[in-house]
C-alpha cells in the first residue's frame, strides 16, 4: 500500500480546510485495497462545530460499515484523545498519521491497542500545521480543549 | 445539584430515541448552574451516521464551547470509548451516567483523568437499554463496533 498516496487525499482535505480558515486537518477512510469510503475535515470554524474533527468527518462520510478491522483511517495529524477513542472504539485497523511533531497525540495508546499505527513525517503536513498554530493559536487551543477562559 | 433531575432530559432524549428505532442512548450538556447547553441522541439508525453517539450530539448541539471544566455531560450509559475520548479531550469536568449496568465503558479510565464521574443506577434507563439490545442485538453490537462480520 502507498500510504504516501492515501495521505496526498486527506491533506488535500487538510488544505481547503486552511483556505476556507478552518483547523487544517483532514482525514480519509480506505479500504484494505485503497478504496476511497469517505473523506473530510476539521469544520469547527467553518460550521460553528465542535464535534466535526477531520477523523470523525471521514469516518461519517464514510456511512455505516459493518466491520473497521481491515480499513485504513489516514489523517494528516496525530489523532487527540476524542479521535483515538473513535479509532479504538470501532476497532480501526491501521492508522496513517500525516505527522506527529505539531501535536503527538496518543499513538502509544493506539498501539497498546492494537491499532497498526504507521507514523510519516510529512513536510508538507507539518508545515500546513504549524503555520496555522502560529496564526491562530486561539482556535487551535480552543479545538483541543485548552483554552484557559 | 439534582442529578436525577438532569438525567430526566437525556432519558426523555432516550425515549424519543427508542420510538424512532434507533439505540436508545440519550444525552444532555449542562453548565454549572444546571442550565441546558445542548440535549441528543444516537441517531445512528435515524440519520444512517455512526458518528452520532448521544453524547457527541449533545456536545454538537451546545455549540462552542471555550471551557468545558466546569460542565456537566449527563448520560444516560455508560460512554463508550468514542465518547470517553470527547470528555478526555475537552476536559469536560463532570459526567453524569445513568447506568453502567448494561455496558460499562470506561469510568475508570475518566476518573483517573480527573474526570468528576457520579453514577446512578437508574431503573428506566437500565431497562430501556436492556430491552433494546435484546430486541437488536444486531445494531447494538454495530453501535459498539463489535459486528463479527
Amino acid at each position: 500500500m502507498n500510504y504516501d498516496q492515501l495521505l496526498s487525499v486527506a491533506r488535500k482535505q487538510a488544505e481547503i480546510g486552511a483556505k476556507e480558515g478552518g483547523v487544517p486537518v483532514g482525514a480519509a477512510l480506505f479500504d484494505a485495497e485503497g478504496k476511497l469510503l469517505g473523506e473530510g475535515r476539521n469544520r469547527r470554524v467553518q460550521e460553528d462545530d465542535p464535534s466535526i474533527h477531520g477523523e470523525t468527518d471521514a469516518f461519517r462520510k464514510a456511512g455505516r460499515q459493518t466491520n473497521y478491522r481491515d480499513k485504513i483511517l489516514v489523517t494528516t495529524l496525530a489523532p487527540c484523545w476524542y479521535c483515538s477513542g473513535l479509532i479504538r472504539q470501532f476497532n480501526i485497523g491501521t492508522v496513517v498519521v500525516g505527522e506527529a511533531v505539531n501535536f503527538p497525540g496518543h499513538l502509544d495508546w493506539l498501539r497498546e491497542a492494537g491499532v497498526n499505527v504507521i507514523e510519516l513525517r510529512d513536510p508538507e503536513c507539518i508545515k500546513l500545521m504549524a503555520q496555522f498554530i502560529e496564526q491562530r493559536p486561539d482556535i487551535w487551543n480552543e479545538d483541543i480543549g485548552e483554552c484557559e477562559h
